[in-house]
């Protein structure tokens, strides 16, 4: 039947929660079959959103059936906004409304929305149901859909209520990429060169040189996003639930989330993506000011980060409301605080980041004015 | 400070998440101290219902106070139905509200609707912060605040919605019983009398011995808690997340499901561990009637039951509905289901339970029509 190569299989070690990454071109048509492999006899509730629901589920469900598997499809309205407590009451809902067990699944197929909340109602109903992550976006496929973290957005904050439940496999097409948003796509892109920026600096050069490859499509980007998935999985694997080293994947994170924050989460102005790449670009001016990082290195990160279309200063951000005070507030309000000290991720330079725990926020403040004043 | 004796503990293993139950009389004058002890430095934020809380919620906060740690008070109304959505919500949000870290802790004082809806909260919130247990209902003490199951019930059925969340600290105050309505003690000794059932005939013998002792308060109380959660860690730690043994301690709620279903959780007409009591003679006296328990046992294991002022006959059950159609129909709708075929715990005598896994439907309907026919 398939007529796909075969896939790139990358392990997710954690025990007996591991798990496998298939990532390669057409694997959609093939779905149906890795899943009846993996989850002998267990039925589907495929969980989308409109707009991928419409260009995707049909490919997705026709191969399950061909698999053998029962399944039925329940679609939600696209965007961030879905991250609540309302739609994950749909979700639970209709798991148990179709009588699902435990040994069943809840497939996602979208990017990180449907994923995170997905994962959240197969986490919670009957304390605990199988899951498969089928992401498609490429944010999705680097970053949200490895590693078990799963949850909604409170009125209180973003991400604020979830659990770690470990899918039992995920399915990486990157075909279905091509009918991403470019938009979207140099988002996700944003993820993966912050994988090199961490601690891979060969993997940052590979970028370097197939950056147009991978936005072309083709076996650049099955590797990327293979490279990408390694890089998560080996954090993951030494970090379950995030008490350690998992801190070095929010490289650009802080200062992102602050930016996001103050642009009020409007993805007219900020989208997830764009705001990491501010933020890592940030990362590296602060340590290069800080006398951590060399200039050059903290040139060519943000040279990389620009070559792709993606956002490297504050004042590229539309709209009003970065000032100073507004950006301190929020990165002293980071979620990221344990017991009031703020965890910072600094560089030494290409691929060498480190947990700094200790910055002054005087230094902060005189480096956030000058990147304000321009 | 203290005045209450040396509590006696019980310990959970279970590796890294393994913990200690106190138990002993006047045990929440001393709270905070073993709060402390267990969470140096931690918050806690104690939730609990309005009749409990105008109880016993005094004395706890006073003794955190006494201990140095900050707690807050969110009182909920009493009943199963506060284990819905919106009051797992009013919790979450109250948890974010206090800006509670991860570190922290949620403390359920209660029975064991605040004890599930609590440690449900405390599980998903920030993905899972520390929670404690106070339980204040014999059943809390006994059952439902051991093991890390928690929960709320949809409008498809009960617990179907949940997480497995261990506590870091379970105390349970003998004397806080003491306030408990007569028939909500009852109720929990019919979980009591459970472990006994299934496997521990001593402890059987021992509480036909002690059974007033036990109902009045005093030394006998506290060992028979004791006893009970040394039965119920030791499943739990062969079976955390329910996969297997931990069936055993079902004895008696498949038919107390159905029983309870029935009469549509009406606490005037049925409380749960009535059911349980019904459920637990059913069992011994199918399993009598299948030739697989001594008659003499199934009696004793009655006698005691109904000695306790427990309910044995489904004609003791008030109301309507109990007609053999309805309670098939019950019973293969359980939740215990896996893969459409039925688990029955039965018994080969008195503390000699087991888990049967091929019962004939004709078999079951052909007792429960002798039974319902008088
Ligand atoms: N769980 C984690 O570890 C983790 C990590 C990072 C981000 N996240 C979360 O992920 C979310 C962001 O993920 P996202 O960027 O994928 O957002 P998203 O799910 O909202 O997808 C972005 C947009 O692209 C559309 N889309 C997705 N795939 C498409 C395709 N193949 N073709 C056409 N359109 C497509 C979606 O409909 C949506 O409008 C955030 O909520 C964030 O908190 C989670
Ligand atoms: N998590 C588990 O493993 C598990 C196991 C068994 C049962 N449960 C759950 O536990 C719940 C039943 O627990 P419960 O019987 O404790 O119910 P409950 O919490 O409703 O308490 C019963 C009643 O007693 C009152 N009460 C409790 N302590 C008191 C005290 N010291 N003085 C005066 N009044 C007091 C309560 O206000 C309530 O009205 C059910 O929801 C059931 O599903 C959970
Ligand atoms: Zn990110
Ligand atoms: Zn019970």
């Amino acid at each position: 039947m398939s007529e796909a190569p075969s896939p790139v299989s990358v392990r997710v070690e954690l025990g007996a929660r591991s798990y496998d990454i298939l990532i390669g071109p057409g694997l959609l048509q093939d779905a149906g079959h890795h899943f009846a492999a993996r989850l002998p006899g267990a039925r589907a509730l495929v969980v989308s959103d409109r707009t991928v629901a419409a260009l995707h589920a049909d490919r997705l469900l026709a191969s399950l059936a061909r698999a053998g598997v029962a399944a039925t499809l329940l679609t939600l309205p696209p965007g961030e906004t879905t991250k609540s407590f309302d739609h994950l009451m749909t979700v639970v809902d209709r798991i148990l409304a179709e009588r699902l067990e435990r040994g069943d699944a809840v497939v996602a197929l979208g990017g990180g929305v449907i994923g995170d909340l997905s994962g959240f109602a197969a986490g919670i109903a009957r304390r605990g149901m199988r899951f498969v992550q089928v992401p498609t976006s490429l944010l999705a496929q680097v970053d949200s859909s490895v590693g078990g973290k799963t949850g909604i957005n409170s009125p209180r904050g973003k991400n604020l209520v979830g659990v770690f439940h470990q899918p039992a496999l995920v399915l990486a097409d990157t075909d279905v990429l091509d009918t991403l948003p470019e938009r979207e796509f140099r988002a996700g892109y944003a993820e993966v060169v912050k994988y090199g920026l961490i601690d891979r600096p060969d993997f940052f050069e590979w970028l370097e040189a197939n950056r147009a490859a991978i936005f072309a499509g083709g076996p650049a980007r099955v590797e990327a996003v293979a490279a990408s998935c390694r890089a998560k999985a080996a954090v993951v694997a030494g970090d379950e639930r995030e008490d350690g080293d998992r801190a070095l994947l929010n490289l650009g994170h802080t200062f992102g989330h602050a930016l996001e924050s103050v642009a009020r989460y409007d993805p007219a102005r900020l989208v997830h993506g764009e705001g990491v790449s501010v933020g890592m670009a940030l990362a590296h001016r602060f340590s290069r000011r800080l006398g951590l990082c060399p200039g050059q290195d903290a040139v060519r990160a943000e040279a990389h980060l620009r070559a792709a279309g993606l956002p490297t200063r504050i004042q590229e951000i539309p709209g009003e409301g970065f000032t100073l005070e507004a950006l301190m507030d929020r990165i002293a309000q980071d979620k990221k605080v344990t017991r009031g000290s703020l965890t910072f991720i600094l560089t030494h330079g290409l691929g060498r980041s480190f947990v700094a725990r200790d910055v002054a926020p005087e230094a902060l403040g005189a480096f956030l004015a000058e990147e304000l004043a321009g």
